[in-house]
């Protein structure tokens, strides 16, 4: 990872938003830019130098780690000591900090460290997002991680299809899917593992429960690993048993929609014409009311981040970046189907790392 | 769960405060007012009413778990919906937000949703938590589950220590812990599971990597399961061959702040005196620097939660606040140790919720 080159990037953003000064504490962030993992951080940046303040838990795993900045250990909160660190340096009169990672009570301490003729001037809010629009478009290096985890997500999923069978408990699923997620590397799933079968398909995020597979339904399974920080995410939905006709056209509705949402991925795209190409799919199958969220989102260092892929949203494709398409159908009491795949952002067109058979499994 | 008789405690809290209306948006606060356990939520609570705003993908979810409160199924922020919901009951003509659960980009989100003549009038910052101190002291419910969370965490000891040999990686062992889990019940890991063995044992927070069992060293296990939304924390350092005489006495004092910490709690008792009852056993034996953390930490629907054991910290103890007691030495370039109970405090002292072995373990 080169962190220098993107502490470079950020300054060159600061410059132009005429900031001297950043103060950087969402741990995402952190890790993007130095490349520190652990859980208490606090990041102050300039334009000559950047400096990471942590406790002193993490003084061996800090020296490890942290590259393009150097690492201060102290007793306090971090954010608090880099808020000094920041004032101290030449030319930096104030320094911004992220609205959407800070709390209120947050800043107020914050506020209540600065001397009383700077408490409210030294700390401005970011007028937009300066680190964010870079973790967005993935370099060389981060592709090549996500798409390592993706692609252990897919070796899951074909691991799993080899024990499914009626009377297991989803609980049993999740775990056998974990375990081998650890045994394959993985540094823990990227968030809490969904196995939903029978009606229970028809709650979008139905956690793992006792819950027996039925000998006839759907089970949906949505999940996905931490590899080297970065996040992987997908959902199949396999059937048990032999589907009615109203379950198969359900399912073949959710996949063409699925199939026309990764279509519409290219750099450029408007991010509501993805979904839009997603839903009118499923709003001429008459299903627009059942598919109840949007049709993805970003992936990366978090499980969500921006784009959102949702209804009228305005922002663009850019090659590089790579989200989620996953449009679903849930029909309270009877079932629910889900399909996503991770998709990479090209200049022709969006590729899929997810590359997991979409067809209906009957098992 | 009692969820009425907790939102009549909360209502009761208004009261005091003088307040028509409270806004929770903090997802464990939610889940313990009313059941709610799905990650998209807000909860408007009055003086006569309670209702939760959620989004259609959990429909299903909150109609089975919602208990106390009316649900609603909204399109925009639950937040936005909770705050119009709030301004248009009978009496409320303001309503308090948390301000350590609020964001600075969502509380001008918010506000922007106000008419202009309420902006900056309607919502008002907390001036003292409402919800924590509730949850601070578990009820009975809340006590069995997180007493049966621990005792699968001792299992889970257990069990791994049958599979503990030289040469096996981190991640094997965290694979077999979280399998187990699994199999166990738990809904999935409290956090991500710590396996550090040799020097990597001197970080505290060191990750399960590929790194493989020494011959002869510290294996630090420092891990907790989810079961039915509460968590466990345990830590156990075990050590694989013959250890030095240092390496012995270095446990033995681990051990001893340990358990003196544990015989610290019980009701009344000053947070910092029960941190200071194990860190002066380390000062003691001239470790007093090596020990680079507080003593413990609240726990229940999170994983840390208030209070904080810590130096000089004037919280009391009050009988049923769980707490972790979790001394540690950390010796980079050699090794570390670590040893942690969950304690659920008691009139009378402290009951460890974790009872497996402490002595140190040869294998």
């Amino acid at each position: 990872m080169n962190h220098v080159r993107r502490i470079g990037q950020l300054r060159r953003r600061m410059t132009k938003a005429g900031l001297p000064g950043l103060l950087a504490t969402h741990l995402p962030d952190i890790r993007y830019l130095c490349g520190f993992s652990g859980s208490s951080a606090a990041l102050g940046v300039t334009r000559r130098h950047a400096h990471l303040f942590t406790d002193g838990r993490y003084a061996a795993q800090a020296s490890e780690e942290v590259c393009g900045a150097t690492v201060g250990i102290v007793k306090g909160p971090p954010a608090v000591a880099a808020i000094e660190w920041l004032r101290k340096q030449p030319g930096a009169n104030r320094a911004a900090f992220d609205t959407s990672a800070t709390t209120v009570a947050e800043l107020s301490r914050w506020r209540a460290s600065l001397p009383a003729r700077k408490r409210m001037s030294f700390l401005s809010e970011l007028a937009e997002p300066l680190v964010m629009p870079l973790r967005m478009v993935k370099d060389e290096d981060e592709l090549a991680l996500i798409s390592e985890a993706a692609l252990i997500g897919c070796r899951l999923f074909e691991h799993v299809l080899g024990i499914i069978r009626p009377d297991l408990r989803e609980i049993d699923v999740a775990a056998e899917l974990e375990y081998k997620a650890r045994q394959l590397g993985a540094e823990g799933m990227s968030f809490e593992t969904i196995v939903a079968s029978g009606e229970r398909s028809a709650m979008p995020h139905g956690r793992a429960t006792t819950a027996l597979l039925p000998r006839k339904g759907f089970l949906t399974l949505d999940f996905g690993i931490i590899h080297k920080g970065y996040m992987s995410d997908m959902t199949r939905t396999v059937y048990l048993g032999k589907p009615t006709v109203k379950e198969r056209d359900t399912y073949e509705a959710v996949l063409e929609a699925q199939e026309a949402g990764v279509g519409a991925v290219r750099g450029g795209a408007r991010c509501g014409d993805v979904d839009e190409a997603a839903r009118s799919v499923l709003k001429r199958a008459g299903l627009a009311e059942a598919f109840t969220h949007s049709s993805g989102h970003g992936v990366g260092l978090e499980i969500h981040e921006p784009p959102r892929i949702g209804t009228e949203q305005s922002d663009r494709l850019v090659p590089g970046m790579v989200v989620t398409i996953e449009p679903g159908v849930y029909l309270a009491g009877e079932f629910g189907i889900r399909i996503e795949d991770m998709v990479v952002v090209t200049q022709l067109g969006g590729k899929v790392l997810t590359p997991a058979p979409k067809a209906l499994i009957q098992l």
